[in-house]
């Protein structure tokens, strides 16, 4: 499809305040716990973020694929506010700690990067109580950070299954892709019935082992999305806010929060998820585009 | 050029208060005279702005090539405040009446769109007091407007005489590009050695008769750009502030005005120019560049 | 649309046999006289061209609007074979002296590069007998040769009346664009009900004043036409091939002859057209396609 | 980088002469033996390629990384013709028959796709005798065959390893990369220095897993080359020929055999590898580029 420069469809703001990366060391505003989450979503849904995107960790801040921690995050994020919950499949990787013993003698400690088994992920399926919406990944790459990188595993198999059981809950589905080559994976489920547009795209530029954050690779993107999907970017860090601002201005939808950039500016770190949200707010209506309530979201979105 | 998403220049910003097209009739708020060009000027500086592209109007506000009202104006704006005096060489077109007889002895009046000569144009290199900047416009095509079309001519041995002209003076020039085949012709002049990059372009998109405003357009010929040379979008209508936007999140400078939008939002005149201006100021805030002063200007557009 | 690696189609070829710019000076394998062009005109269509591009010279050798000319021509190639003519509207312009003397009493001769009138040109649609099809140019822009420059005007009122007749007579209208700028031009008679699709293009490439021949702006230009049109490009000189090459691998239809590379190789003049008709027959049977009959053609380009 | 429609730079041409996918069944044509491979090998060398791409096969056919096959058939290739030996580093997956029983009891046999290990791969450093290249796989990804997909490993770990042992031992490296993303991950070798421009580069369209086949795709690759980079398509099944047709007229090299496509045309396999070596030599001559021979390959690849 095209960028519509003249677009006035109501924007959707997605606000990812966790992720599956950092921790309260790297911006201590990041919400781990559930009753932190909830009052973040709470938050951002006031300042015009209709949907929350989900990652929670476990009682020492790690990710985790446990149920337990999912479904008390969910639940009270929705005792606070109607916003749409997202449930983000890659549940984020872990860092774990080996000991070994050198062949000297010596004690040693290394950490690895583990991620989560494809068994965890679909698990993510019996929620309770059950989120309105799941993100699945729409290809497998080496997904590096700057703590190390892991194997981020998305076969074509596993989203198909993990597609279908979404399709017979009902849940709406979001589709994150890294490279054109996921998108063409994608296409491949709309030709085989699996997936039925309209379809909801995040593209996301800018992670190591990810398609470059550049507009060529935007743009290029965008052109491949079957006519009448909505889209959002997803950058990080540095690049988040320009793409957002310039994935506005050509039609598509916002996403972001400390997931995606845990600064506000240059060498300044973010005091909230809110205060991320907040300034794409003034900057979608300086530029025309009103925001989406939560209602409107669904609706769009094709969701219940 | 690539265009970048991280750029921390500061941003230029072009005030385009009058053009050619426009008068009172469309947007009383239009500056015409050389007082009220003047008094547009220092405000539009006072909100940020370090560039006025000037066009001059006669005393029935018709679009002139008379050099006592350049002269008046230039002056005037001058003695206001230290704003870059930018001059449109296309000067803009004059409609005129034409009374003629039918076959049938009925008067009927007719109006045609006059484009100025060549010579007329050529001659504004004689302004006193000397602007600072000259804009050329790389190539003919026909030039359409809700109000008349008519041919833009900008041959190259035209152009050739003029930034000759301007280089001997010591003028800064600005050239305006309306497609892809415009910066070939500038190529051509830069292989030649009669301009030597860096250069200054003005990307016009949305004009009926050259490129359209889409980002595929923008990106293509930001693209065919030199290295090191700076740039912005000039996008009429309801294009203008989202492209405007896009380029300012892509390293470009900012061009914005009445004569580029009579209109501030959807079915809204604007007030001023300044109010134009001053979202620019406020959206490039936004997103992290810095508004430069009229001495940065100069300093990156190595004007004298 | 895309281009369409796959394609099946049957290729139309187009030899463009005589052309407006060269003589016989500059290849003298170029057919000037009606019974030159219709001698080459049957050899083209043995070869495997099925459209034959005309434009016509008077008894000197030069361009001319003079509709004696163009009958003779397209009557002489209708007396030796069925292929599709087509009149390409610009005519070709003129070389002409000027005699003066200088202030000093010196005698002085000049040339001067002179384009035919609009109404010479729209006179072209009485050329008796009819021909099958006329080319038009969807944009004015100066065009520059090494042999000299000049505008060539196209105006969109012009444009829309010779389309209207042609649409009156049941002429096929093959469509030429040397920039993007001009798609957009035509995109607006399509919008307007002037042209309906399928439209048929040549995207002429790497004349000086239009679009340079790379690839980025072949497929920019591909990807603004409208579904279901036909497309070939229209290269001069050294481009000529590849890209002509290119286009047939992505599903485009071919043009080639003296009118657009007097050249065979790097230095090596070509002896005839059908020399360069015969060797893209050879690349696109190499490639999978074959060539289009002129049955075939009119069928493909719904013409009577 | 930008493609150069005027290249006249020698085209160098690869024979990817078995590949790790199809075996006899596919083609009868594929050579697996060591034999069968010096034979085709010289074959394709008389008739144009300068370099042999190599899978090898153990005595039952399939892929395998014994170091044995890879010594002998990098060695009977050497004794028959000069032409540069490169070793693909992917081996090619195997595909494994495993029994079970069910639990009612019944004895099943299913098949699974398995990759070789990267050690086993890493292995490949030590065939003797030494080749003179080996190739590279830029990112990791899910590789999909009709037959089956299996994750294609190529952490950048591995890679950076592979990389700095080849340069150690004067081995040329040819980069395999399967989308935009890959590239990226090649140029953050470039920029810490454990590769060297000018690179050497295939750009493998059309595996489903990786980019599409389309232009937009192969353009957009190329624009993120390196200056100075050679570079060729790799495209499978029916995209193989107008792709390398593109390729080459653009300034690329030339990669064909029966590893890329078992088919001549559609429907028809091809009878041997020499068969698709002399098409593209035909083609490259209509085109204009003459065909490098092993010496001036390995001149212009840098290569002992």
């Amino acid at each position: 499809m095209k960028p519509n420069l003249l677009s006035d469809k109501k924007v959707i703001i997605t606000a990812a305040i966790t992720g599956g990366i950092h921790g309260k060391w790297a911006n201590p505003a990041l919400p781990l716990t559930a009753e932190e989450q909830a009052q973040a979503a709470l938050e951002c849904y006031e300042a015009g973020a209709s949907i929350l995107h989900i990652h929670v960790r476990d009682d020492e801040g790690q990710n985790t694929p446990d149920l337990k921690y999912y479904g008390k995050t969910v639940k009270q994020i929705g005792e606070k506010c109607p916003i749409i919950r997202q449930i983000g499949n890659g549940i984020g990787a872990k860092v774990v700690e080996r000991k070994f013993t050198t062949k000297s003698g010596k004690k040693r400690v290394t950490t690895e990067i583990v991620q989560p088994s494809l068994d965890e992920r679909l698990n993510l399926l019996n929620i309770e109580p059950e989120p309105e919406m799941h993100t699945i990944n729409a290809g497998s790459f080496e997904f590096r950070t700057p703590y190390g990188g892991s194997l981020f595993l998305n076969p074509q198999d596993f989203n198909r299954k993990y597609i279908k059981r979404c399709n017979k809950k009902g849940f709406g589905i979001e589709i994150e892709v890294y490279d054109s080559s996921h998108i063409t994976n994608v296409l491949e489920f709309v030709e085989t019935g699996i997936l039925t547009p309209p379809l909801h795209f995040s593209l996301v530029l800018g992670i190591k082992g990810g398609a470059e954050a550049n507009p060529a690779n935007l743009l290029r993107m965008v052109d491949q999305l079957p006519e009448g999907s909505t889209w959002q970017v997803v950058t990080v860090g540095k690049f988040n806010l320009r793409t957002t601002v310039m994935a506005m201005c050509m039609g598509g939808n916002i996403r972001t929060g400390l997931e995606d950039t845990i600064y506000y500016g240059k060498g300044e770190l973010a005091q909230s998820n809110t205060q991320l949200v907040k300034r794409t707010v003034r900057i979608a209506k300086e530029i025309g585009r009103e925001v989406a309530t939560v209602d409107e979201a669904k609706e769009i979105l094709g969701i219940k």
